[in-house]
């Protein structure tokens, strides 16, 4: 049976943005402030060093088993770490060959961008995907390259055809604590946050404040 | 128990310089001149456009079951694929983790450019390498950062080390048809060329080229 997997908060891991503090150090806090999942993503590591960089991060939350810890991309890297879960994007491996490799227990998660990327989730079959990562929300200088953002209106609607067809959504790209609120009253499984927490003089705090925003609307 | 793996002749594969033929269709000519071993490598690929064309490779070759296929680096692409092996340099996984998610039976190679990195590899458990890519003989264009070339008499003597630590060997970086039956003279179990067969107007003479260099030398 499928673990269930608490997406109210999810943070991805940006390297540069952490520095110079070690990312693991920066999950530890963020987690400490209410983070409940955490994405490792490095697009510039090798993956000798993603997978180092992982398994720094669930020793950093292994008191915390309800925190998941997925990887970006790497699925051979999620492999070896024992990783709760893979996210990929429309250019990495394709999800049901992700499947495939990870068994049906561990997360997966599809980055969509547009009404098109979702349906095509949406015809895959059953239990390919979990969630899929509605992105950006906001045109993000984490991601440039992701384009204009979709607005709130249109993250509410894809929300609500993922839901239809059984998925779950978050919503990523230009979050921060005076936007959580209404991204989250979109109808959102949970909002993903990257620079609003690794850029945080005090990640624990930028965590704490995320959650209290998103403390009045009932996320699930 | 593992598959006997012939390396005599090892072509390496570079999708720039099989433009604008497919690289399948270069491999496909390249094994009918006489290569018996394939390495799918292309750095620049995503890992779903690497697995595509690993597959594109694989179907190329199906009438070949005598030739393997190995992926450079994506152990995630190798087991989708179904690949022979995976061909790891210092920076990708480690061989002990590639060894584990392969299980016992596909190759692993190395890419080992120093005595000091060969003695690591020898380092390891019994059965984690198979073979060592002794790299670069030459300084080569294909491959800018892996600086000066190891020169036939340091090839010769890593060999030696490498078959008395129970590891087969092959040479890469600078081989073609003038050169190959020098290389094949230190005792290496192969040769491995990339641009001497992917930017040759017909790869399936330069592959027969190289054949008829390394007839005389008795390779095993």
């Amino acid at each position: 049976m499928r673990r269930p997997f608490d997406l109210t908060l999810y943070l991805v891991t940006d390297t540069e943005l952490c520095r110079p503090r070690p990312v693991a150090d920066v999950v530890r806090a963020a987690v400490a402030g209410g983070v409940t999942a955490v994405q490792v993503r490095d697009k510039v590591a090798s993956r000798r060093e993603l997978l180092a960089l992982t398994r720094a991060v669930q020793a950093a939350v292994a008191d915390r088993p309800d925190v998941s810890v997925v990887v970006n991309d790497a699925v051979d890297v999620a492999l070896l770490a024992g990783a709760d879960g893979v996210h990929v994007g429309q250019e990495d491996l394709p999800a049901a060959e992700v499947r495939a490799l990870l068994g049906p227990d561990r997360l997966i998660g599809l980055s969509v961008e547009s009404a098109d990327d979702l349906e095509k989730a949406l015809r895959l079959p059953p239990g390919t995907v979990d969630v899929v990562g509605l992105s950006p929300v906001w045109a993000t200088p984490t991601k440039p390259e992701a384009g204009p953002g979709l607005g709130l209106d249109t993250v509410g609607h894809l929300t609500s055809l993922a839901r239809a067809g059984g998925l779950c959504a978050v919503a990523i790209g230009g979050i921060d604590a005076t936007r959580a609120a209404a991204v989250a009253a979109t109808g959102v499984d949970g909002i993903c946050v990257v620079s609003d927490i690794c850029a945080a003089d005090d990640p624990a705090a930028a965590a704490r404040l995320l959650r209290a925003a998103l403390a009045p609307v009932a996320i699930r």
